[in-house]
């Protein structure tokens, strides 16, 4: 429990109005998007620099305080959420764009700046940060996750994007690790270590990304097959033929259904085929169309909407960026379970079909980055409602067993937080270990977002 | 040192004829292909499986005997070189491509393949792996080192192809890491921990690489320049306007001099620029070619080159895969020091300059992957004359000191090894402790490629 004393304390570091225990701000803490139980923190610190983060963290480790870090809670799993209660280091007075350097393709900025505002802001030069993750999330949350999106077919996630990165470790030492090259081979890759670790080892403040410029020349197609194996054996074919897509979804006919009947829409309620092709004319695209079309084709493709030009790029894909908010709105007090799997693109086919048939009795919408082969499927129930529950939690693990049969992971990009905890001994065998030694070195009282993970 | 008894036991793990202390093979395991004092090992081993080079661990962890992987000692730092002395486990014995599943682009390897050998097995899938390093290096090496090359400025280093690893650690236990998916955000990324640790903290037995599709249409130039920072601005100005080149080199004049005299050819002497750029279609890259044509005229190119398809591709790009073997050629009894800083591309230009002079009194070459901003200079000396050694290592010491002004690093791709030793604590400043604390987590007893990094 948090003290009078520590109270006053922080609000040494942070300044009086950047620390608060008001009810709604707990709230506001205590929860991501996820079905997971909520856990108040005791106090949320808004910091403004890295040293205010280092005395804050420096103070929480002398007091054995959990600490946990805070960018918008759009994540999925819990990640977040301080179960054991604590400090919540929220970003938001962390929002620069410190530096944009064109020439390098590079920005730096602070954790808290929101992913949206930053490639708002780049676009002005070109350029964008690629890990779609949908959400309107931070950076920091971002690299905490390892998060990607619809354009990591292309671009590949956040750990492929970061070249240098300020971390406060939990004793409150600040270190500045990677440098602004393009490669290295110089000592251990510490980046990876901090990207994706969800907060359990460090906090990071401040980060250089490694951008790319944005695209001048889009194709897309919007494709309907007569069954789920037509639509995952055609992207099994285009990405095993060597195209390089920019997007890749697949979307199956409930989630077409719902969009239709929330969005007023009329699209044919079969399993769906979103694409995104950019290339260096329109004319190379063109003919890449025709190839793709072709395949479609060849795999029984019933509709095939199309067009070359950042417009119907746009037109094409507006329902996929709908999506989420659709199956949420179509069902008003219930709570999404996510399931989150990536399999090799050879299992993708095998894995839908068995997923279909695993979760036929639910509410449950499968969709995903078809092209990384990410299978997400939204099922959306009451948490509250114990015998229901189960049964999506067990579709849920079954779900999870068939991936990692297939010698996929548990998650493909929503993290392990609290409800993919459970599988990392299947998922990694003796490296777990490994990686529970590394958390002990590194936060040997186990301050950093306690209870995830292990 | 190696007793008898130590012998037997090795011998009774990896068979009588896979154990040896032969002068000649201690001799050939003492040194790689750098300037770096040779240091003789007390025993090679070579062992067939992962459960052997366990086993050889876990009885060099009991008697606290050094033990340093070994593939075909092409590196460039010393990395191999058993410093303490010891076992070196060469991995010649374990060359099984295991399975290539060219339906999800990928393979599994033995660590002691050899990266020329693989490419020629994927080419009849339509595949290769991409990081090119130059040398007959082994995949173990390659992933030990974090190798790269030519292509790397396209696809990446090897670190962005490694799915999954088999790692002996230092205490004999074997632990496998990653997944078959394309992506994941499941647990610490241990993936990148062991990639570019150059057996300082596991060794590598086996690995899944990632493949890519070959290129099925090329274009390339060679394109010389009156003066160096004309060839400069022109890589910056054609990275920075987002052209992705397949391979982007740059060669001063003492190189092309070189070439000429060692190969008989009659190229103009001038700063050169080397470029592959691959397509859709061959119609695609015409375009493109007008484009990189044009930006070279704007910086004044005396001379262009150029050809579209593999024949031409491979007429303008054979003198770049002479280059090392001519400039060894052509010094006959010197040894070469390679300076192998990455910079932003934004202090390319600049860097070059800096180099150009600080070397102007050695005979020194200066080229190297422009389009990644990592500059070699290869200087031909004799490390026995202290005199001029020192100005030879004054020089490398000066480059790497302006590389890390520019945020850069004093490795692009030839590793630690003992030659960057003395510029960790430069370039990582407070994350080199952090590296320390993991390597004693791991190798306690510090018996894994003893005298490296640290």
């Amino acid at each position: 429990m948090i003290s009078q004393d520590d109270l006053g304390n922080l609000k040494a570091i942070a300044g009086e109005q950047f620390v608060s225990t008001g009810e709604s701000v707990l709230n506001l803490h205590s929860h991501d998007e996820s079905y997971h139980t909520p856990a108040l923190p005791d106090v949320v610190v808004w910091p403004h620099s890295t040293d205010e983060v280092s005395r804050i963290t420096r103070y929480a480790f002398e007091k054995k305080l959990p600490i946990t870090g805070w960018g918008v809670g759009t994540s999925l799993e819990g990640n977040p959420i301080p179960v054991n209660h604590g400090i919540v280091v929220d970003f938001q007075e962390m929002q620069k764009v410190i530096a944009i350097r064109p020439e390098d393709f590079q920005v730096d900025v602070q954790a808290g700046v929101v992913y949206k505002e930053l490639n708002k802001a780049l676009s002005r030069h070109g350029l964008f940060f690629p890990p779609d993750p949908g959400a309107a999330a931070t950076i920091g949350g971002m690299i905490g996750n390892n998060a990607s999106g619809i354009r990591t077919v292309k671009y590949g996630g956040t750990k492929d994007h970061i070249m240098r990165l300020v971390v406060v470790l939990p004793g409150g030492e600040v270190i500045r690790i990677g440098n602004r090259a393009r490669k290295s081979s110089s000592g251990y890759d510490l980046i990876h270590l901090f990207v994706g670790s969800e907060g359990t080892l460090g906090l990071v403040t401040e980060a250089t990304l490694r951008l790319v410029g944005l695209p001048a020349n889009f194709m897309a197609l919007r494709v309907a097959f007569p069954e789920v194996k037509n639509a995952t054996d055609t992207v099994f074919k285009i990405m095993s033929s060597g195209f390089s897509p920019a997007a890749m979804e697949f979307l199956d006919s409930n989630v077409i259904g719902v969009l239709n009947r929330d969005r007023n829409l009329t699209m044919e309620e079969r399993p769906t085929l979103l694409m995104e092709f950019n290339g260096f004319s329109n004319e190379g695209l063109r003919d890449e169309m025709d190839y793709i079309e072709e395949i479609c084709a060849e795999n029984s493709s019933t509709i095939i909407d199309k067009g070359i030009g950042q417009e119907e790029r746009d037109r094409l894909w507006e329902i996929r960026h709908l999506t989420f908010e659709s199956l949420k709105r179509q069902h008003p007090g219930l709570l999404p379970l996510i399931v989150d799997v990536a399999v090799p693109l050879s299992s993708y086919s095998d894995t839908v079909a068995f997923i279909k048939k695993e979760v036929s009795e639910l509410n449950a919408y499968v969709f995903g980055h078809a092209g990384d082969g990410n299978i997400h499927v939204v099922v959306m129930d009451d948490p509250a409602d114990g015998f229901r529950w189960a049964k999506v939690d067990e579709a849920n693990h079954r779900i999870v067993e068939k991936a990692l049969a297939f010698e996929g992971t548990c998650t493909g990009e929503h993290g392990v937080g609290i409800g993919k905890r459970c599988f990392l001994p299947d998922e990694h065998g003796d490296s777990l270990e490994l990686m529970k030694r590394i958390k002990n070195l590194i936060d040997p009282e186990g301050i950093f977002n306690p209870g995830k993970f292990f």
